[in-house]
C-alpha cells in the first residue's frame, strides 16, 4: 500500500530523468483559469456537459439516442440487478473518463452535489470488484475464465488505464481513496498476471493509455513497480515473435486486420516502438502510446526512447495532420494512411486522435523546452479539439471533417462516417468524457515551471499561485494578440520568464512596465530574466493580422487551395453565410480582410470577411465543354473552424481555390 | 421451335414499333472493318485476346492467377468429372461471353481451329443441360430444388441472358444450332416458370441482361413469347409489392444493401422503371437494363418507355458520366452516387459500365437519329472502354481511375479497387470477355440504314456491302479528322448520306467529288441527298484541334481543373513522361501544344506536348505556411488516356489545375 509514500496532491513528476531532461518542468499547483474564451467553454461543460453526460452513462437521453449501459453493466457486474452485458467490451472506461472530467471540474468549481453523485458512481463501480481485484464488467459478466486471454481487441487494459486516470485525479482533487485503493488493487493483480517474469503474460494493451495512467500513478505512489510496468508495457509491445500474432493463433480467431496496409501496426505493434519510424495505425491509439512513451522516457532519462518520441512526433506533426490539428486520414481503421494524405472529405480527425495529440505534445513539451510543441498544442486545442463539442455543450463530432457537403455524407457509403451534424451520443462514446477530461484540467496545460523559469505555453487568462508568488495573466486571446503578465509578490524575486512566441507570429513588441525590453530568443521562447518586483507588468503585443495559408505542395489534397487563419485560429466557409456549392469559390484575396468582433455570433467569436470570387454554372450546359464559366465578385463570411456545424445543416470548406 | 421462322442470319430488327420510330434503322449486313486504328485492336483480340481467355476459362493460366473454374463447372455438371461448383454464381456466363466474342470474330477472321474449339466448348456446355432444358450449373451441381428461388442474388437469368446472347450470335454467324437449340429449351423452361400468369413466379432478374437478349432471340425466332418475356421482365420490376424484398424474406436472408442510400435501386428494382428519374445503383446493371428497354420500346413503340429511357440516358450522360465515359462513381455496390459526383481517385469506372453504356447508345440511336446518343457511344469506345485492356491483350482493368497514385492504391484501403496496373485475370472476369465481344463486332456500330437513308457513326475505315451497292470509308480517324466515303455502285442511286458531326468538331468541311458541297444539319448529323454514281467521294474533314477541356462546375472533383482533348481522344498525363507528383502540374498552355503522331509509342499515337508550370516543393518546410510555392516552366507530354499503364507503374491524372 502506498499510504506513507504519496507525497502530496497534484505535484507534478519526481522522477529522476527528468532532472537531466532540457523540458520545460512540471505544472505548478494553484493554477486557477479565467478566461474570456475558455470560461464559456468551461461553464458550458460543467453546466451542461457534466450532467448530461450523467444521464447518458445511465440511459436517460431520448430513446433515439445509442445507449450507454455503462453504469448498468457495473451493477449488473455487482449482482445488484440483472442483466447481460452492453455496449462495447471498453464500455466501463466511459464513467472513468467522466469521474476523471468530474474530478478536473471541482477543483476549479467545487460542487457538493456533484461530488456526491460521483461518490455514489464509484461506489457502485467498486462494489462489481472481484476478491483478488480483478475489475472489468465484461468479463465479470461474461466469464472470468477468458479474463487475460485477448488483450489485443478486449480492451481489459485500457479500461484499466482509464481506472488509474480516474483514481489518482480524484483521490489528487478530493483527497478520497475509495477508486485509489481499488485501483492499486487492481493494479497489482494485473502485475501479477503480466510481464516479464516467467510464468506471466507477456503482453500488452491492444488499445494504449495504460502506459501514461501507471506514469500519473508512479507520480503519486513513487511505487517502482508502477513505472516498472509502464516500461515494460512500452518496450515489450512489437517484439517478436509477435505477443498479438500468437494470441490471435491461440484464440483460433481470424485476424481481423490481415488485409490491411498496416496490419499489426493498427495497434502499433508490428514492430518494437524504437524501430516505429511513422505514425502508422489508429491514430488515437498512437497518441495515447506515444504520450505514454514520452513519460516514460522523460521519467529514466533513456535516450533511444526519447529518440523515439522524436521521429513519432515529427512523423505525426510533420508530415500527418490536417491544419486544424486534427489526426487520422482514413476510416479505415481510424487511421493515419502515409505521408501527407490528407483528404478535407473522407479524413476521419476524431476528436479523441486531437485530444491525444494534446496529451503527446504536452509530453514532448516536459522533455524538451521547443515551442513547436506548444504550437501543435495550441492548434490542436483551438481547431480539431473544440470543433468536437457543440457550443450548448450536448452534441458531440466523433469525426471532425475539413470539407462537408451533406449530400454526400447521406449518399456516398465511403463518407458515411462524416457526419455533417454533431450527434447527441455515440455507441461508442469515446469523445465527449475525453473532452470533460481534457478541457476541465486546461490549467495543466498553460504553464511550467522548471528551477528559476516559468514558461508559459498558452495564452489563457489565469493566476498562478505557488509558495507566497502570483502572477496574473490577462488575455483577450485568441481574439487579441495582446497579453499582460503582473507578478503579485510580497517581496522582489528572481524569476526567468520564458514566453512562447507562436508559430504563427511573425511580429511582436514585448513592453516590461511600459518601456520596450529585449530578452533572448530560443526555441520558440522569450526568456526574461531580472528581478521582478510586484506589480512589474510584462506587455507581449502579438500581431494577429489576417493570413492566407497554404499547405505544403505534398499534400495532393490541398494543392492549388487556400485558407485563413488569425492568430491560432483556423477559418472556415459555411453555407449559412456563403451559401451553397462553396467549391465555387475562388480568387481570395486576404487583402480585403475586415475583421470584426461579433459577440452575439456562434457565444461571440471574430468573423472575416474578404472578397472573392465566384463561379457560375449557368454559361454550362453539358458536363464537359471548353468554355471557361464566368466568375462574379462575392463577399465571403468566415468563421472560427471550431465553431462551424452550429447553425443547421450545410456544407462547410476550410481550403478554398486560390 | 423456330425452324421456319428464321429469316436471315443477322438482319436486324423485324418489329412493329420501330417502324413508327425516327432512328436510325438496322445496321446493314456486310460492313467489313478496314481500320489503321481498329485493325491492331482486333488482330490483338484474335491473336492474343481468344486464346488467353480460353486458357483462362479453363484454369491454364499461371498459378498466381485467380482461376476460372468455368469449363470444369460445365464438366461437372454433366457429370464427366468429380468436383464442386467454383467461382462466382454467373461464372457460367464468362464462356457464353466468350463464346459470343469469337462469334463475332469468325464473321471478319474465319477461323476452323478456333470454331472447332468454340464447337467442342459448346457441346461441353450443352452436355450439362437438364431435361427438362435447365442449364445453370451452380445449381444443377448445388441442388436443382433451389433453383428459381434467389432471382435476386444468384444471377440465373443473367446466366440465361448471356447464353441466349452468345446462341443468336453462334447461330447467326456460323448457322450452327446446338447452342441455340439448347437455348430455346432453356428458354421455354423459364417461361413455364416466370410471368405474370397465376402460378408462375412474378419475379425478374438481379442482374439485367436477358432483356434485350430476349430481343436479339425476338430478332431471329419472331416468337412473340420471346418479345413478351422481354417486356414483362422491364415492366414487372420494381413494382409494389417488391418481388426482391418478398423474395428476402422468403429466404430468410439479411438484406446486403438494407443501409446503403440505394437499397432495391441497387438492382435498378426499387420502383417500376417508368418512375425511375435517376441512374442508381449498380452501373452495368443498369446499363443493360436500359439497353433492354430500349429495345423493348422500339419494338412496341411504347411511349411511356421511350420517354423512361430519354430521363435515364439524360440522368446517365447528362450528370452521373466521367469525361471518359466511365460510370460507377463509388465502388460501394460498383454504382452511381448522385448528381455531379465524379471522384477522379475513388471512382468506380468499370469497363463493362462503359461497354454497357455503348449498348444503350447504340439502342438510344436506333430510337432517335440523334448524334449525342453517338457521341456517347465514341467517347465511352475511344476512352473507358479501350482503357480496360492492355496493348498487348493479356491484361485487363476492372476500375478506369482518372487519377491514380500508386501508393494511395496501396495504402488506402477506400482505393484498393483501383489498380495501378491491369490484371491478368479476376475471380469476377466480367470485363474481359465484354470487351471481346464488344470490339469483334464493331461492324455493328457504325453505319445504319433506314430506308433511304444511311448513317454514319463512328468514322472507322470500312467497307459496307448490301444489295449490289458498296461504299468505301476511308479514314485515320481518330488521328486526322478526314473521312471519304466512296461509291462503289453498278447503277446511280438515290440515297442519303447522313454524315455526324460529332459534338467534339467546332468546324468542318465537306466536299462532293472535291467541290464545296452543303448538306443538311439535323441533331448532329449532316444529310446529304442525292443521285450517286459510280466513284462519287464525299470528303469530310472535321478540324481536330488540341481542345482545352472543362468540366461543369457542378462537379466539385474536377472544378479548377482542365484536360487536353483531340478529337474524340481524351488525354492524360502519365509519370512515365512527367516524372511523379502530377498534381504540382498547373498552367497548362493549350497554345503551345505540339501533336505529334508516334509510331513506336503505344502501338502508334498521337502525343501532345505542351507547355505548363510545376510548383516545386523546396521552399516548403512546415505542413502550413504563408508560403507561395515558387513555380517552374515545364513541358509536359501527354498520351491518350487509353494507352496509360502500359509502360510500368506509375501516377496518371487527367485533370489538371488550370
Amino acid at each position: 500500500m502506498v499510504d506513507g509514500e504519496i507525497n502530496s496532491r497534484w505535484t507534478g513528476f519526481t522522477g529522476q530523468g527528468e532532472e537531466n531532461m532540457p523540458g520545460c518542468g512540471k505544472c505548478p499547483t494553484g493554477v486557477t483559469l479565467d478566461d474570456l474564451f475558455f470560461n464559456r467553454v468551461r461553464e458550458t461543460l460543467v453546466r451542461e456537459g457534466i450532467p448530461y453526460q450523467w444521464e447518458a452513462l445511465n440511459d436517460r437521453l431520448p430513446a433515439d439516442t445509442a445507449p450507454s449501459y455503462c453504469m448498468r453493466n457495473f451493477r449488473v457486474a455487482a449482482g445488484k440487478e440483472q442483466g447481460t452485458f452492453g455496449g462495447h467490451v471498453f464500455q466501463d472506461s466511459d464513467l472513468y473518463k467522466w469521474l476523471e472530467g468530474v474530478a478536473y471540474s471541482l477543483r476549479w468549481h467545487p460542487d457538493t452535489e456533484l461530488e456526491a453523485t460521483a461518490d455514489a458512481a464509484i461506489e457502485t463501480a467498486v462494489a462489481a470488484q472481484q476478491p483478488d481485484g480483478y475489475l472489468d464488467t465484461y468479463y465479470i459478466i461474461n466469464g472470468l475464465d477468458k479474463r487475460f486471454t485477448n488483450l489485443k481487441d478486449n480492451h481489459e487494459l485500457y479500461v484499466a488505464g482509464h481506472m488509474i486516470e480516474a483514481a489518482v485525479a480524484y483521490y489528487s482533487v478530493t483527497g478520497k481513496r475509495t477508486l485509489l485503493d481499488a485501483t492499486l488493487r487492481f493494479v497489482d493483480l494485473i502485475d501479477r498476471q503480466i510481464g516479464p517474469e516467467e510464468g506471466k503474460i507477456h503482453g500488452y494493451p491492444g488499445h494504449p493509455v495504460i502506459e501514461m495512467a501507471l506514469m500519473r500513478l508512479y507520480e503519486i505512489t513513487g511505487d517502482p513497480k508502477h513505472l516498472k510496468l509502464a516500461e515494460y508495457f512500452v518496450n515489450q509491445r512489437g517484439q517478436k515473435p509477435l505477443f498479438f500474432e500468437e494470441e490471435t493463433v491461440r484464440n483460433g480467431n481470424e485476424f481481423y486486420w490481415r488485409n490491411s496496409p498496416f496490419r499489426y501496426q493498427y495497434y502499433q505493434a508490428g514492430m518494437p516502438v524504437r524501430s516505429q519510424k511513422n505514425a502508422e495505425g489508429h491514430a488515437v491509439r498512437a497518441m495515447y502510446l506515444y504520450s505514454g512513451m514520452a513519460d516514460v522516457a522523460r521519467e529514466t532519462g533513456d535516450v533511444g526512447l526519447i529518440e523515439a518520441c522524436r521521429t513519432l512526433w515529427e512523423s505525426t506533426t510533420g508530415r500527418r495532420m490536417y491544419i486544424t490539428g486534427a489526426i487520422g486520414s482514413t476510416e479505415h481503421g481510424e487511421a493515419f494512411s502515409f505521408d501527407y494524405d490528407l483528404p478535407n472529405d473522407t479524413v476521419y480527425g476524431e476528436t479523441c486522435a486531437s485530444i491525444g495529440l494534446m496529451f503527446f505534445a504536452r509530453r514532448m513539451l516536459m522533455l524538451e523546452a521547443k515551442a513547436e510543441y506548444a504550437d501543435v498544442m495550441e492548434r490542436a486545442l483551438y481547431n480539431g479539439v473544440l470543433s468536437g463539442m457543440q457550443l450548448d455543450g450536448k452534441k458531440f463530432f466523433y469525426v471532425n471533417p475539413l470539407e462537408v457537403v451533406p449530400e454526400a455524407c447521406r449518399m456516398d457509403p465511403h463518407k458515411q462516417h462524416v457526419k455533417p451534424e454533431r450527434q447527441k451520443w455515440f455507441g461508442c462514446a469515446c469523445c465527449p468524457p475525453n473532452l470533460i477530461r481534457l478541457l476541465n484540467s486546461l490549467e495543466d496545460y498553460l504553464v511550467t515551471e522548471r528551477e528559476e523559469t516559468v514558461y508559459f505555453h498558452l495564452y489563457v487568462g489565469c493566476r498562478i499561485e505557488r509558495g507566497g508568488m502570483a502572477i496574473q495573466v490577462r488575455t483577450e486571446y485568441p481574439w487579441q494578440g495582446h497579453v499582460q503578465i503582473q507578478m503579485d509578490i510580497e517581496r522582489p524575486v528572481a524569476k526567468t520568464l520564458a514566453l512562447r512566441i507562436p508559430g504563427w507570429c511573425r511580429a511582436y513588441t514585448i513592453k516590461i512596465d511600459g518601456e520596450n525590453a529585449q530578452g533572448e530568443y530560443r526555441d520558440g521562447y522569450l526568456y526574461l530574466t531580472r528581478i521582478w518586483g510586484d506589480g512589474d507588468t510584462v506587455d507581449l503585443d502579438l500581431e494577429m493580422p489576417v493570413v492566407l495559408m497554404r499547405a505544403n505542395p505534398r499534400i495532393r489534397k490541398d494543392v492549388g487551395q487556400v485558407t485563413l487563419m488569425r492568430g491560432p485560429i483556423v477559418y472556415c466557409l459555411e453555407e449559412a453565410d456563403n451559401g451553397r456549392d462553396l467549391h465555387l469559390i475562388h480568387g481570395i484575396r486576404p487583402e480585403t480582410a475586415h475583421v470584426r468582433w461579433e459577440p452575439e455570433t456562434l457565444c461571440g467569436v471574430v468573423t472575416l470577411t474578404t472578397e472573392a470570387e465566384r463561379e457560375t454554372v449557368q454559361g454550362f450546359t453539358e458536363l464537359y465543354e471548353e468554355t471557361e464559366a464566368e466568375s462574379l465578385p462575392v463577399q465571403l463570411r468566415w468563421i472560427p473552424y471550431y465553431a462551424w456545424a452550429n447553425r443547421g445543416l450545410g456544407e462547410m470548406r476550410v481550403w478554398v481555390r486560390k
